[in-house]
């Protein structure tokens, strides 16, 4: 459930969505597009949720295997779909984590 | 809804969650933790969802605003709260926003 992330530091892409109603095979790609960042150089894993705003936490290990997965080209395609269709609205932040800490009950 | 950040560099806090199936007295508290949190120094936003994982991302100008309110005694009580009752775990990371990007229809 939470991405396996090593000991900082590291990188973090949240990606913030509102959907348009017309999510006609956003599920199939969405699903498609996790199986093929699993496959990319400096993935290390992402988290997700949403309510009206979705919040998509993908975790790197370096800024190129980054800039590498946006110009994938499968993923490139569904970027254009993303904002041809699925997506109203979307905000995307790449940042450096510096310190992480985690809690369990 | 999105949260309106400044240009980058600024920080974001990605605060993942699983909570309990005791969580009365939550929704209270991070209502009024949210309007706590905007009157804090540094703060610029806030960006939440929840399916079972919740994901709340807030925004602030620097680090040191950060931990003043990691350090809010207000704020330590709810965090007390939170560990004691309403999170079966949780997983924060302190990042360095660098770059942003928005798309809107």
């Amino acid at each position: 459930m939470y991405a396996q992330t090593p000991k900082p530091p590291y990188y973090a892409v949240i990606f913030s969505s509102i959907q348009t109603k017309d999510i006609a095979g956003y599920n199939e790609t969405a699903h498609r597009m996790l199986k093929l960042a699993e496959e990319q150089q400096g993935f290390l894993g992402v988290e997700s949720a949403r309510e009206t705003l979705g919040i998509t936490v993908s975790y790197w290990t370096d800024l190129t295997s980054i800039n590498l997965w946006k110009e994938n080209t499968e993923h490139l395609f569904a970027q254009e779909k993303g904002k041809g269709q699925w997506y109203k609205s979307f905000k995307t932040r790449i940042a450096l984590v510096e310190k992480d800490y985690e809690f369990c009950s």
